[in-house]
């Protein structure tokens, strides 16, 4: 079971190791057998493709692509109650993803000149859905639905085959729902590798996104960094920290523990708070509930690796969780909306005893693709301004250069860049002889 | 010189050659190279970092950090005008950059759901500041006024020694005239490593920004991709395109084409125009105007890798623009704004006669630090937003959760997750015990 731990009685050395994550040192192999596979896609595009997937998946499909036909037996196959779901989680995340939107501007720097920013969709993106233990039709939602608010031209999404060769019904509706255009069969670092290369049949895209095992998210890494296509963020396990206080509800919190480790043996989960009694609690919680769970043997081995730590104040706890920067930080305390203000690096954060992480994973509207492994620090999760791009723009009229021109040839002349000093003259000497033709060449007015 | 080309005459592989960058693959010398110095950075900090300096600076400081003596000495010796020209500069890329801030938001998505996304400034972040052929104090206000404007509690600014062991007075001036409030008089990829990882003097920084030579951007690819630090946008050479019609000034043409040319040999440099004539005109004028330029021999080395192309329109000019998704872009023509619609991917626009390429670089108020290599396909240039991350948030009440509680559970279950739908279950039963117990586990409603 978890490691109980008591902060005031940790060295650095055992502060820093409390706070390690499970390592996932991607070993040698792993990136030599992603580099290989990435360089037959991008040298023999289909044919690798089929090769590849009957290697792995053990299906090799004529086309992959999802049909018309495909999509239509899919709307049959998913019960009514689950599309309902899915059209409701959706909806919400749109709500939320929509009010996020950034908007153009423009401002006047200076007398005619003009600066703004607009706003571009991403023309062609490529989004990943996994399906290891489980298809994530959520996942489908969390990306689809802020790329078509984005308004990017092309949406793309790969999606791991089935034995039969067919793709997982749920996620085929959710795609569909969203406005994805164009479905693939086709998983794992070869999906990112087609994506990014593009090849006879899978377009190429400009940016990748979503969560995947250690092979894709290790081929998403290795395009990234070849310059072939953007990706949302680096990815690693997941991971949840929950600050709670004496008053917090044992069971609530054994819950969102256990929701968080069940993902897989990597998981990482932290609990800490200023009061023993409650990590007694949680602590003869997290085993009745995890008697009862279908993946308990997951669950177990996610949390010999995790913590329940006592701190000496709540404000500790809030130093711990910024410096580990979690994925998910659930605050079970009695004014939790009073210590958002404390919160400096996380995913997602989650208010009281009503507020389980799972709400945020399916359909209180907010993306559950999250910076993880520390990455909160400085990356932040989807949103609709992960599909485009902005652009800034200036215009500057004779007037505007006349007022503003000396000041860029002044600093031209200090970094010793005479063309870009001319350039400007050049403009002075039509916009504005006087304010110009004097001073040229003295290198200051 | 630079190459003629007819687009209309070029099939698809020539076409991608005429659009294909310098090469500036990173040899595998300047990548191990990179990899021993982090290694010896990270492992023997400070002093580590003396023995370098001394190597690649000739100079190894006793102490690395400006002292307040050192910020006096520099106000002393930069040139009023210059300080003027520098506070004008940093007011105006204040005016647009703040007007382009995001604000937090919240929305409630459902009855007794509300969702929040919150603004947080990157505590500690890394500024890099080059003094290659010439120091760039226009980079530091690039940097460090958007820092200041997000609000990160401490900024670090590295920058190369000189011979003499000071830092460039005009770098230091612009550094205190934004805030920032520690610099290092380090350089290259040991500075890289030091913020990334942290020495005795130097404090570890969450985010690393700004240009370099190949050393630097390998460094900041290296740290980035072992997950130690993020970096801004991945780097390569400057470059401009241009899209001029017949009634360009040809002198103020070639003299974009040359204040880009100037940055580098390996810069790129494009004019695409719909009318041969002006092609004709701008040929001659760059001759002319190189001949006066002190940094000819540089100019005359990147131009010839460069390209000035008549194209059949200027509608399939901004097709090519697109492909080629420049950093710089400017249009020379007589509408510019009503042509804006059709920029998909560029850095930065430029509109008109009156506005040339070093208005951006300097002083109109956006920013210079901007994606090249094609980046900006999908890389925006830095903002605000660049120095901060954005966490969202979510509080549910007990009627919240009973509102949208069946969702999660339904959701949670299709994708095999008991323990999450169970997370959600159990609050359901202390939330309204009537909507939960019925179906529990019935997995439909």
């Amino acid at each position: 079971m978890a490691q109980r731990l008591e902060w005031a009685s940790l060295d650095a050395g055992a502060r820093d190791a409390a706070l390690q994550r499970p390592v996932q040192s991607v070993a040698g192999t792993t990136r030599e057998s992603v580099r290989v596979l990435i360089d037959e896609v991008r040298g023999r595009g289909d044919a690798a493709l089929r090769e590849i997937s009957e290697r792995f998946d053990g299906v090799a499909p004529d086309s992959f692509e999802v049909t018309a036909e495909e999509f239509s037996a899919a709307e049959e196959a998913v019960p009514a109650a689950l599309k309902a779901a899915m059209r409701d989680a959706a909806a919400r995340i749109e709500c939320f993803h929509r009010a996020g939107m950034a908007a153009p501007y423009a401002v006047e720097t200076a007398p005619g000149v003009v600066c703004e920013r607009v706003v571009r969709a991403i023309p062609r993106v490529g989004l990943y859905v996994p399906a290891g233990s489980a298809p994530l039709p959520s996942t489908a939602l969390m990306l689809g639905v802020p790329a078509k608010l984005a308004g990017c031209r092309e949406v793309v999404l790969c999606t791991p085959p089935r034995r039969d060769g067919s793709a997982d019904p749920a996620v085929l509706v959710a795609a569909r729902m969203t406005g994805v255009h164009r479905v693939f069969k086709l998983g794992g670092a070869q999906a990112i590798a087609a994506m990014a290369f593009g090849t006879g049949s899978v377009p190429r895209c400009a940016k990748l996104f979503g969560p995947g095992n250690s092979y894709v998210t290790e081929a998403k890494q290795q395009v990234a960094q070849a310059g072939v296509a953007a990706i949302d963020m680096p990815a690693g396990p997941s991971e949840v920290l929950v600050i709670a206080d004496e008053g917090a509800d044992a069971a609530f919190v054994a819950a969102d523990l256990l929701s968080q480790a069940e993902h897989g043996p990597d998981s990482q989960v932290l609990l800490l708070s200023d009061s023993a009694g409650l990590l007694d609690r949680v602590e003869r919680e997290l085993e009745a509930q995890l008697a009862a769970l279908p993946r308990a043997e997951i669950a177990r081995q996610a949390l010999s690796r995790s913590r329940l730590v006592l701190t000496g104040t709540l404000d500790e706890a809030f130093d711990i969780s910024n410096a580990y920067a979690p994925e998910h930080l659930i605050l079970a305390l009695r004014e939790p909306r009073g210590w958002l203000d404390r919160v400096e690096a996380a995913g997602s954060v989650f208010l009281g005893d009503f507020t389980p992480e799972a709400l945020g994973d399916y359909c209180s509207g907010t993306n559950h693709v999250l910076p993880t492994n520390g990455a909160a620090r400085a990356y932040s999760g989807v949103s609709v301004s992960s599909f485009q791009n902005f652009v800034s723009v200036q215009g500057a009229s004779a007037e505007g250069i006349a007022g503003i021109g000396r000041c860029a040839v002044t600093l031209a002349e200090a970094e010793g860049l005479e063309a870009h000093a001319n350039a400007v003259r050049l403009r002075l000497d039509k916009a504005a002889p006087e304010a110009s033709t004097p001073r040229r060449g003295s290198g200051e007015p």
